[in-house]
Parts: C-alpha cells; structure tokens; sequence
C-alpha cells in the first residue's frame, strides 16, 4: 500500500526556507499533476453529476486509450487527489476533499505549516 | 526570448472542462516549480533581507554546485517565477508578484478563469 504524497507533504514554499525532505515531499505531489491528462481528469470528474465519474464516462472526452486514462486514475488515486469505490463493475472516482486546497496552501506566503 | 508559461496560463482546473491547450500550459507552469531545489530557492529568495538574493547567496543553502543554481535560477525566471536585475557583477533574483499566486488560483475550486 503506497502511502499518498499529499498526506505526506506540503510545507508551505515561501514562509521559511524549505528542508530537502519538505522540497522533495511537495515537488512529488506537484508531479503528480503537471501533466495535462491528469489536471483535465481532475475537471472532467470535478463536473460530472455528482462530481462522480467511472472511467467509462472519462474515456471518450479526454480522447485517450481506456488503459491510459485507467493508468492516470490509479495515479492520481495513489497520490491522494482522488477517493474511488467500485460498484458492480464499475469503479467509481471523485476529488479527495481539499486534496488541491493542501497545495494551494503551500504555495501561500501567507499560510503557515499546518499542525 | 523566451514567452513565461505563467503568462500564458493558467485557467482554473475545476471549474469546469479543461481544454488539451489549456491543460497543457498548466501543465508546463506545475513542472517547472515540480522540482526540490526550485522549490528551496523560491523558499530561500523569499525569505532573504529584502527578499532579494543573488546567486552567490544560494549556492551555500542549496548544497549544490554554482552552475547548477544558475541554472535553475535561469529555468524559474524564463517561466515567470523570477524577477532579475544586474547589479554590477551580480544578478539579483526576487519572486515575480503573485507568480505563485496565478497557479493557487489555477487550482482553487472557487476561482473563475481570469479576463
């Protein structure tokens, strides 16, 4: 079991000079989406009904192979960015709650190391 | 000359479909901040007297060779994130206003995509 790199990180980047730990914990999780698939999966399910999505409803407006769109699922899934449930044979993805909002804080000058 | 991703992005992520262009921007401005030690020298910059810094400050705290500050000094400023005056032998570097401030908001469910 893969431990999710935004439960992991995010230090705040410009309250305090980062550790190399804190950097490369934070610079993972930004990884993780820069990568134009992903941030447009993030959206896609963001505005299904329901803010639901399986990847049959995913496959056709990102315009990639099936295998692939379920490759970057399973990333975005094992980073922490998304919740899944399977339902029949279907498995079922939203948004972990706040999963963006952790690295917005970090790029905060303003946010301090959450407790 | 190089045109700053930052500039051309960033269209909020979860406010409704993104386009492959506009994911692709986004993508491209995560990347080049996805990185430990450009992470440290925004941190390190930001939190100098001034917050202001030239390279010879940052060698020292980076941990790492002379050349390759520069070059992650130069990657961070081409992209936006970085502002850089010469001052005699010394270029300056400080953070470009609200660089890191277009990207919280690129990810910030509340946020509209901006005129």
């Amino acid at each position: 079991m893969s431990t999710p790199v935004i439960q992991l990180c995010c230090p705040p980047v410009l309250t305090g000079p980062l550790s190399q730990d804190d950097a490369e914990q934070l610079a993972a999780a930004l990884r993780v989406i820069a990568d134009p698939a992903r941030l447009r999966l993030l959206g896609l399910i963001k505005n299904q009904p329901d803010a639901e999505a399986c990847t049959c409803d995913l496959v056709e407006p990102l315009g990639l192979s099936q295998p692939t769109v379920s490759h970057h699922l399973k990333v975005l899934y094992e980073a922490g960015f998304l919740e899944r449930e399977k339902r029949g044979r279907q498995t079922w993805y939203r948004l972990a709650p706040d999963s963006l909002g952790i690295l917005r804080d970090a790029l905060d000058p303003n946010v301090h190391q959450r407790a």
